[in-house]
């Protein structure tokens, strides 16, 4: 398969145009989203839903995601990521397959009838997660197009996926919420430098590779215009282009910051071996032979409606 | 003298109401600030007035930030604050004394008229600095009150200081401006700990000492209602009661937050022997037996005035 972005190459960094669409064949006649929302998409790389989730329903969310964090308090399985000082829980992933919740609330037809429309086709989920950013000592996380380091770390070959983020607390501009470079999905930065083996177990405590370079994060927010931040109520949902340049900066205030992330992508953008010719993790590898698109439902979330449906798929 | 605000204490942090006036004996007709701003002063602890100076001033004062930090480039001199990883400079001390132009700088009427006025007093600089935190890395700076180390480590016995903060750069909500805690200057926080000998010299690094605790924190927040955030053009100018709790964000965006930062303290409110009975820094040991009050002047702000004025007073 030919690679449309190459990256981590020796030498200088490049910006390149984008190869694949940013919408894939939709109008406003295909889901939830209308025209306008559909051309912010488009012009932006991300979309901002405030209170697409209800107080009531956020309630849930909220608590679920303590649950979890406590059940994973003591874990040391890789799929729980620390701070890289000290021992809280920064992140959870495979939340669509090790939790019922949030396995349940991945196929909630809200999100992925957006996600549906968005890619042009059926979904799955590549990858899910829960973050949890503390109060008084959240850190930064610089700037990065996701799309970079899936297309060469787990082989994903176009730009055909979607984030999309819940977010369970008020994002105010002071307690670090997520900061995207507007049009950024646009262009892809080539990154300097090769990838080692197995990055992927340290990429998420500490980012050396597939970093983009300053000329490069220039010429996009020149580009760009601005920066933007998705502040907003707890109950918002944020959907990124899998390319959209986004980072956030470090939390002093005492308000913690957490979200659920999951990242649609199109049953015809399926992984292929890495762009970076390294060994692939292994729930990316088992995805490849056993994908099936999600069949959104339509569910009221009910602390009660979760405790009682238990025919979940685990892989 | 007796120590109004003991700290750094054994045992458990605790909140004691301030013992000195917030505003001292003054009213509109004693400077430039009217009652409104009076009244946002005392209430909140501090004072943003956007664009007190203007386009083409602010022009010079960049031009002079840069000449300084270029000057200052090699320097391993202790005024000269550099990151605590790499090289670059994040401070540069006492430039009210080190440098013509922010000697200049210090005395003009536009913001000497205000400290005095807030002070109720003639004043004299207790300290300065010009800082500078780089676009893409610049850290974050954890919640403290100034007054908490000037009365432990300098010897300041009262609340009497104001700190002026002239805006050299933008400041947007996402390139690390000051947060402030409004009427966090009504109440002292005992800090936890004791203070090392020379802890000044470290403590621009990383802060270890005179920290307050996180509940203090919570609870100073949920009295004034909301964090603060100092953002607005370049040229406008920030005034902070000396006990106002404070901090910032880390900056990851390419947009350097710099500042030009002048302590001023009353002329009644001189420094003693520092609180925690540590050695006290050798400027300040000078500054006790040698304070002049600052007589203000109003010049225009141009390269041409400053480069033919030559009589400074240096230590």
């Amino acid at each position: 398969m030919k690679d449309l972005y190459p990256s981590r190459i020796n030498g200088y960094p490049k910006i390149i145009n984008r190869k694949d669409p940013i919408i894939y064949n939709s109008t406003a006649n295909d889901g939830p989203l209308n025209q306008s929302e559909l051309d912010f998409y488009e012009d932006n790389g991300y979309l901002f839903m405030p209170n697409l989730f209800s107080t009531d329903e956020v309630q849930i969310l909220q608590q679920e995601l303590r649950r979890n964090m406590n059940d994973n308090k003591e874990s040391q399985e890789p799929h729980v990521i620390k701070e890289s000082q000290g021992n809280e829980i920064r992140s959870v992933f495979d939340v669509h397959n090790n939790d019922e919740f949030f396995h349940d609330l991945s196929s909630h037809e809200r999100i992925v009838s957006i996600a549906q429309q968005l890619l042009g086709s059926q979904v799955y989920i590549n990858q899910s997660r829960i973050n949890f950013k503390p109060g008084f000592k959240g850190k930064d996380f610089y700037w990065h197009s996701d799309f970079e380091t899936w297309h060469m770390e787990d082989g994903m070959p176009n730009m055909r996926a979607v984030s999309c983020s819940i977010v369970l607390t008020d994002n105010y501009h002071y307690n670090g919420p997520l900061l995207l470079i507007p049009g950024s999905h646009k262009y892809f930065v080539q990154c300097v430098g090769d990838t080692p083996d197995n990055h992927y177990l340290e990429s998420l405590k500490m980012q050396n590779f597939g970093v983009p370079d300053h000329d490069s994060i220039n010429w996009l927010l020149e580009k760009g215009g601005k920066i933007d931040s998705a502040v907003g109520p707890a109950g918002s949902v944020l959907f990124f282009e899998s390319n959209t340049l986004h980072g956030s900066n470090s939390n002093i205030s005492p308000l913690p910051r957490s979200n659920v992330f999951f990242v649609f992508n199109s049953i015809e953008n399926k992984l292929v071996e890495p762009f970076a010719g390294t060994t692939p993790r292994p729930e990316f590898a088992a995805n490849r032979s056993n994908i099936k698109p999600i069949i959104p439902k339509n569910f009221e979330m009910t602390k009660k409606s979760f405790m009682v449906n238990k025919q979940y798929y685990y892989r």
